[in-house]
């Protein structure tokens, strides 16, 4: 499978520590080797980083660990591949626009059948992954229903949430996905989350050496919530997320939420 | 204005060399000091490294300086901002899809009363350049001329120049498009090129104490064309394009030409 991380936070907020210890997990602490993909936004620009070598071997990886570069909304995945070779047109994070934004998706899991299940037309896939596949859906899904107007945020999210359950029922589809203002995450089987506020404490990474006092980092007033297919730290209390559950995030807040039972 | 550097080869070829000498113009030995970008292809996939930032200080621009990507078409932009303010989402260069292929452009000039003459409607701007807009609008223009299929390469092309030359006349445009097998460059005021094959020899380069000897570096069979806005190197001999002269390169070779008096 793959990991996913991502990051909302009210404030410019680097997520160098995070990914300190999401890629050891790509050849070292863990098996994702097949590629690995950060997108960073800035505003309503995004500027990503991607490398089809694994992330802890990977020069470019290492630049991304030591250069603090301030987000407020960040997608990450590192790959370990079951659909789709390992190329770099198959890696994550995939972005695309559609009204005026930039979104950016990445995938965890594995879906059957979907190239007859998830028809597409007006948004073509580049690369051969069930992953960039069904996001190419979800935009058609959007495109049909939508045309070429963003609907008010709720009702968005609603019907991204209704397409999610959708893909899920062909598998498992563990997602988020990000238009650099919310973050959405869809949780097939495995989402974790966190929320860092005031009072800020000490993190300490599982998978590599490192502790961080948040207290020194951070102002009183910042908000930052990271989502990530299994904890990273291990002295925080992470919330796992339960199937077909899922979140909207804004500026680090959860500020909309559904499950099955009520409906997405 | 803005720089540009491309490249279209028959072998996977680093661009290492012809990117030490343009990065220094940015902010150094030229006035490109408003951010800086570059996309590799790597097959149907592509990656870019982009920096608001100045190149000839920007940490990410010593790395794509010193880590030789491979690739078979890049393009390449550092910007000297006039229209539109300097941020990520106004960094080149820009990246959608279509047909299946990721398209990547840049561009050099300036246009006036772009968001009149050229307007939009299925591909809408992220930022506020006038270069990402007339993006849009070729890309609007194919969308509504071809739909859903690509047309033959030909066909194509010839279109592609003459909504460049359209947009020409509303000020200066220099197009740099691609994508990933075929490379376009349409000429406002502006381009020149060079193609390197055997027998290679050494190249000097005009903004940096750098010589390479091509012949350690190739096999005879190579064959790479860079194309700039202005000459990289001062000990060879560049081609200057004339204004509304086309090229199309596939594997480093010309494979399609026009200018005005032929009709594009």
């Amino acid at each position: 499978m793959c990991e996913l991380l991502a990051m909302s936070a009210n404030v410019p907020t680097d997520i160098c520590f995070s990914f300190t210890g999401l890629m050891q997990r790509g050849g070292n602490t863990g098996p994702h080797k097949d590629g690995w993909g950060i997108t960073f936004y800035e505003g309503k620009g995004c500027r990503s980083f991607k490398d089809p070598e694994p992330s802890a071997h990977s020069r470019i990886a290492e630049l991304v660990t030591d250069y603090p570069i301030k987000s407020e909304s960040v997608i990450c995945h590192i790959r370990q591949a079951n659909s789709g070779a390992v190329c770099l047109e198959n890696t994550h994070p995939f972005i695309r626009q559609m009204w005026g934004r930039n979104w950016t998706y990445a995938h965890n899991g594995q879906l059957k059948a979907f190239t007859e299940e998830l028809p597409v037309k007006a948004h073509v896939p580049v690369g051969t992954t069930d992953s960039e596949h069904a996001f190419c859906w979800i935009l058609d899904q959007l495109h049909y229903k939508f045309g070429a107007e963003r609907p008010e945020t709720e009702t968005l999210y609603r019907f991204i949430a209704l397409s999610a359950r959708k893909i899920n029922s062909l598998g498992v589809f563990n997602l988020i996905l990000t238009d650099g203002e919310y973050l959405f995450a869809f949780c097939s089987n495995n989402i974790h989350w966190i929320t860092r506020k005031a009072p800020f404490g000490e993190a300490k990474l599982i998978d590599a050496e490192v502790v961080v006092d948040f207290k020194q980092e951070t102002t009183i007033d910042d908000v930052v919530t990271v989502i990530a297919t299994q904890p990273l730290t291990n002295n925080e209390q992470w919330h796992k997320m339960v199937p077909e559950q899922w979140h909207l995030f804004y500026k680090g807040k959860t500020v909309l939420k559904g499950d099955t039972e009520q409906g997405a």
